[in-house]
């Protein structure tokens, strides 16, 4: 199960935010291996700061392990033919990380093995750059030949997705007066990126807008809605609108009802905790949105696990190595690396193991 | 039935930049009544020079009034409790225009009346300003009491619409020889919008990223797959990425067989038979794609005539007004205007009548 990650106490989000500006897959900086801590260490107070007001820390393993065993849980029952079934953390900043999940997967004597991207929507920058560390650490650890490896590249409408994502929208409405409720405005709201990996080609806004189509759908209800990006920082261009500019002038016109859904994220983390929540919470109030609500994450809701089975056991149905659209590397690469599976199954010559 | 329009003669290139330059709900300048005109004049000799490439107009009339027939015909036939049903033709930038549509619907004794736009995605760009203009048109005309009013403004994943789009994409696909068709790239391609549309909060790009994945779905193939933009111009920034800049990146590390898409165009037109085939041929062709091939465009294909008709059947027996994402207008738009349908039918209160 990989992810970001977060720092799960204080003094872990100095090394976060290394590991971050280093990534080149994440962001291209002149001088990084300079320039990247220099970021790192002075955004430091300022982020410590955010993760104190959420309380120390990420949730983020909290929930990962949560959704791992109610995962597992689920696969053992639904998916008999490949069971047991056994899941693995690897987060791309913190520990546990890529080398952890292998040699812990070694240790138990794994043999087949999947690797789940946790964003729903593909991007280069987050489930690409989380692959192929994978394969990286693989080949630092050792173990490039111990495991026959797929992948789960994306899931940005699979019906597991769309139906927990659509009961957090309906929790997220319930929060309103049901005289107002018909009224609010639903602010889908993704992780930006900036427009230079936009303009190389990754899917992420394509697969974004599909999640968001597909969950409108499903709602079956008549809420206005919207898509905007959040999260931009620094000096170059992000994909826009950005949420909080959206709020402000939304605002302005007189909306006073808005239900902000994170539609690209799986669980709570500084996010939504503290950006959605405090900081756009403020933007809005400001604004005069007299209220402002969140759609809750999907977290350990059972629907959501259910779903993460029904990915898994698709996915180990259909037997192959990754979907169609993983091979399809950005038209602007230039990373040799991006779309590896070291070890790849075999298509179709898939038998149940463990994994 | 509400679209662009196009110049039906090399004659009508000028008038048609003119107006189209004069739009603000398109592009806005400074100075525009000056600015404007000087563009659309400079332009003017390449334009024509374009047209003439494509045999000297735009089919754009010929196939819009081939859907109208087509689609009245088998409304008639599934809907008869509406029927008759007579097709008007409105276009945004020449002859017939809205004023010409009301005009003409008025002698026909017309009452109550569908504004049906072309465009299967929602902009402001496109059917944003083609409403609008058709409002100021009944009232330019003295007929702002003369219709009961509904609107059908974007049908991105409409199975009428999909089922015909994906016929198309096979259609592509089968001018490929059987041995590379699995290997072709399908690059769908729509009209970019300015960066500064897409941060007031355009449903475009959102709605654009919901059609092509339906017709990937539909399509089941394991063909990889990638949105671009394609036409801008200027030196303002516009959404990508670039379906040129694709094109080169792609043939650059060896990509042989594209076949492109026009995923956000109901027919053939400049932007198709100039833009798509001539000039991003030589791009493919330069950069080393070996066969590059279009989708055939909409046009008068039969399936996409039952799509037109069923859309309209859906909207009529569903006695709504607008979709319920009309009302939602772009959170930074200043337009006061935008969003108003003249003389609506009352929800949910519709009877047969002709439309």
């Amino acid at each position: 199960m990989m992810n970001l990650g977060g720092p799960a106490t204080l003094d872990d989000v100095e090394p976060f935010l290394l590991e971050l500006f280093a990534d080149r897959e994440i962001i291209q900086l002149p001088l990084q291996r300079w320039l990247g801590p220099f970021i790192a260490r002075r955004r430091s107070p300022k982020v410590r700061a955010l993760y104190a007001g959420i309380g120390g820390g990420s949730p983020i393993l909290r929930y990962t392990e949560a959704q791992g065993k109610g995962m597992v849980a689920r696969l053992d029952r639904i998916s008999p033919e490949t069971a047991p079934h056994k899941f693995y953390v690897a987060f791309r900043y913190t520990r546990p990380g890529s080398d952890d999940a292998l040699r812990a997967m070694h240790a138990d004597g794994v043999r087949r093995a999947v690797a789940f991207t946790q964003y729903p929507q593909f991007s280069c920058s987050t489930t690409g750059s989380s692959l192929n560390e994978l394969w990286r650490a693989a080949s630092r650890t050792g173990l490039r030949q111990a495991f026959d490896w797929s992948v789960i590249d994306r899931w940005p409408v699979h019906d597991g997705f769309i139906h927990a994502m659509t009961e957090t929208v309906r929790d997220g409405l319930s929060q309103f007066d049901s005289q107002v409720r018909d009224q609010a405005l639903i602010l889908f709201s993704a992780h930006s990126l900036p427009l230079d990996v936009i303009d190389r080609g990754d899917s992420y806004p394509q697969e974004v807008g599909a999640s968001v189509q597909r969950v409108v759908e499903q709602l079956g209800r008549r809420n206005p809605y919207l898509l905007a990006y959040q999260s931009d920082v620094g000096p170059v261009r992000w994909l826009g609108p950005s949420t909080a500019e959206v709020l402000r002038r939304l605002g302005a016109r007189g909306q006073k009802h808005v239900l902000v859904v994170p539609i690209a994220f799986t669980s709570d983390h500084i996010e939504t905790l503290s950006e959605l929540d405090r900081e756009y919470g403020e933007v809005a109030h400001k604004a005069g949105i007299t209220h402002y609500r969140r759609a809750p994450a999907l977290n350990d809701r059972p629907l959501f696990l259910d779903g993460l089975a029904h990915i898994v056991r698709d996915h180990l149905a259909s037997a192959e190595p990754h979907s169609s659209q993983y091979p399809m590397r950005c038209a602007g690469c230039t990373n040799p690396q991006c779309r590896n599976i070291l070890n790849p199954i075999s298509r179709k010559q898939e038998s149940g193991s463990r994994s």
